[in-house]
């Protein structure tokens, strides 16, 4: 038992229920990270993230010094995407990391090959606050967005521009 | 504790949580505003809000007049969008207002930039009506002729013109 | 207090629950009659169909006279949809019908302006049964089969005509 | 009563109403059948999946010996998928087999008509196992990729080819 709804022993397995929900971790794959204090939380590889127990985290200091893991009859290993939430931690000093297989964000890619997400008449600004909480919102919003540009690519329309107002209910570009 | 079930304090978070599994209010985009005698009450700014609790409510007058709002502790700020509020409660006498960013309600702005939104070959007059229910059906209905009309665009079809009838099955404009 | 899940009472309402959350009934829309011996149960119109309880049933007998209906403080009125139902127990001997107003439902009825429902390449066989059962997964089969037909739509593919096999993945029609 | 969720008498109920919510079995299509040492166990033909019950199944030898069957009152009849079934289990010694009905791997069949599903720019490899979580892992994994193809189609794009990066967002094939 950890002590606590916020604890990320807690926390992790509670999001990773709520992102199988959201789909944006699917299968294998997707998971989560936070770090709290000098000790960062990780989830397993390879496992159903909807399964996820507080025993089955890893602990690692901001070092990349192995802290705790699960209990060694449970045969699991780090998240491999570890390196890459370690990058987000040292380089942009995250406090949490969502790693999201949701069908969006994923297509989205696909459709912006030069590498950058632009989309603009889109207003989701209140979403991007700098704590956990803001991160998993930020997420959200993200995902939205991300969704608001694939469904307008279907519907003929670029994301990174306005389409032009005008009087008889067509749109123009 | 507010006495009913039908409490504004009561039932806009409730509604929250509704709008929230309808994917009407995501991140901390989209709320609801109830007005009761002289009160209206109006949802915090920038917040979850399928996490609202009774308490978390502003109240004002209809002239705009703070009554009460969250406990200080919390930090929390009126709605942003309490102006655009007002101006459907002092303008079209309104009983209720959602603001809802359904992906639908977004995407056929988008399309619609005529300022007009038509369809037809519909049928879902029984859902406008008058009270405080009607305002939540009156939803439902609208966001579900929204997703009619943006499935329509991806099939090629404007939803403000019917189709053809003819025999063979293929549609005509 | 009506006998048994299986009584229409008990029946209309909880399926009236799993179309909501099959998206079958939306705002006011949608609905659903049982006939049970000679009497046929029907719900009242302009209602949330989910939110039905067992006494807001009508009970009409098969020749159309008034049996009984819901407590009048209530003021409820039959289903508008009533003489479309007797049309379906007297001339196709219905045990049960389904009004749906299922996206799918709605967008197959404006592809298929020629006024026949036409699919191939599909099973579904075993889903058609004479009992109530039957009826509602005959419709839950139906709607399936819907589904695929806007989404081949969608594809540019003729729902009606298989697509011809070839060896380098590339459909022709 | 059978000992264990692992039982396939518990684990194929079960998982039938976890395929019923993932939309891979609807009407009466799709369903699953488990190997437990010599024994095959395979659900009813015709009904709705997700209600099945532990005793509604069917048990043969892997030389398909009738072992038992469900109460002769409930009149079930074997899967007609069963002869499907046995080849897996037989060609390709499968521990279980999953029979998916999602509008994904059925769309991506009418697409795919050369007879060969091949996607690239997917990272879904660690989804595969051998055990019987890994199975059902692996449709999760493929249902994924189904929909990442169906809807690159909808978007003009080639799932087996990948997109061209280049420098102003446009996409190139």
């Amino acid at each position: 038992m950890y002590a606590g709804h916020e604890h990320p022993r807690n926390l992790i397995p509670e999001l990773c229920r709520v992102f199988y929900e959201l789909r944006w971790v699917t299968g294998t794959g997707g998971g989560i990270s936070i770090k709290s204090g000098n000790e960062i939380f990780v989830a397993p590889s390879g496992v159903q993230k909807e399964r996820i127990q507080p025993e089955d985290l890893f602990v690692i200091t901001t070092d990349e010094k192995d802290v705790s893991g699960p209990p060694p009859s449970k045969k699991l290993k780090k998240s491999a995407c570890t390196p890459l939430f370690m990058n987000a931690y040292k380089l942009r000093d995250a406090g949490a990391v969502i790693h999201s297989h949701s069908m969006y964000s994923n297509l989205v890619t696909l459709i912006n090959t030069g590498g950058e997400f632009c989309i603009t008449q889109q207003e989701m600004i209140k979403g991007i606050r700098n704590d956990q909480d803001g991160t998993y919102l930020w997420c959200e919003c993200l995902d939205y967005l991300f969704e608001v540009a694939v469904e307008m690519h279907k519907l003929g329309m670029n994301p990174a521009k306005p389409p032009v107002k005008n009087i008889d209910g067509e749109q123009k570009e």
